[in-house]
């Protein structure tokens, strides 16, 4: 049961965006400009920061949505799952490997990425950029996260229902004016 | 050291805030409207929140900064010492120990938040809207927290620093024209 009277039809982080619309906007401009603007990193990579992070805080409905978001864009289910089990041995590359290691360290605490896990992300490629977005976004999902399971929202069991949010989130972030009614069953 | 090139005169978040401007916008937007927009909780009540989730990821830039904006605003500076070393002897009413503590929550862990923490809090007079504001602004700050330290800002030791800073964010948190300016010695 959620902490707040949200509306019913909407789990997760989606009544919580209905709760409060003024809060909600700037949070949906922020994931829209990190996660789906302009950017060297593909929508998908950047989905797997969002993916790594809410994972690594077990908030199941976060990665549910940012898996299937990610599933989508790929077009397979494998590197989500692998990603998910070992950074290091899945199949991407040496950057996003890099890139993914300090989204890890950002989730547990700020001063947890190393000055070594920076240099290896440049000596794989990163720009400077692409190191601010990675830090930003899993700075963005640390928010995510806390804010879905700290007011305890519901998650859904179903798959069908990430399915149809990830149709909806590959496609942007911002508020469509017919709201959520696609996600109802 | 910091991980990217920030200018040297910005320390903390407010170099962040100045190279990426696009991302800053909604980060301020969200701010002002948690922090300085209409609520039942004061601008202090609400600094105190920033506060002690600062101080439980031990930035000692948003930490400062924040300490001295609460100050600011309840004119001493007792009240933040003693909140940060413990919410349930600190001079503060039982609604906001009791936000103090799911706040505290909130820096752990979205799921760390219980149900008994909600509970004492509504018996203490807490709106539901005071409690979906409490857990946002963890959240930013668990945000905030790691975007200051996971890009290894540098934190000034001079006291005056944040004062000049509590003294600009009192007044809001949106980019003023001369952006920071003011913060040079």
């Amino acid at each position: 049961m959620p902490y707040l009277p949200l509306e019913e039809h909407l789990p997760g982080i989606t009544g919580l965006l209905e709760y409060r619309k003024d809060t909600a906007e700037p949070i949906r401009n922020l994931t829209q400009i990190l996660l789906r603007g302009p950017s060297t990193l593909t929508e998908a990579e950047r989905e797997l920061i969002a993916t790594v992070v809410s994972s690594g805080n077990a908030c199941k409905f976060c990665t549910q949505a940012h898996t299937a978001a990610a599933d989508q864009l790929l077009g397979e289910q494998d590197t989500t799952q692998k990603v998910k089990e070992n950074i290091n041995t899945a199949p991407v590359s040496d950057k996003m490997k890099a890139l993914l290691t300090i989204a890890s360290q950002v989730q547990q605490s700020g001063k947890t990425v190393s000055e070594k896990s920076i240099q290896q992300a440049k000596a794989a490629g990163a720009t400077d950029i692409e190191l601010h977005d990675t830090v930003l976004i899993a700075a963005l999902f640390s928010l995510y996260n806390r804010y879905v399971d700290g007011l305890s929202t519901v998650t859904p069991t179903d798959p069908e229902f990430y399915k149809r949010l990830a149709e909806r989130i590959s496609k942007g972030y911002l508020r469509l004016p017919q709201g959520y009614d696609h996600l109802k069953k």
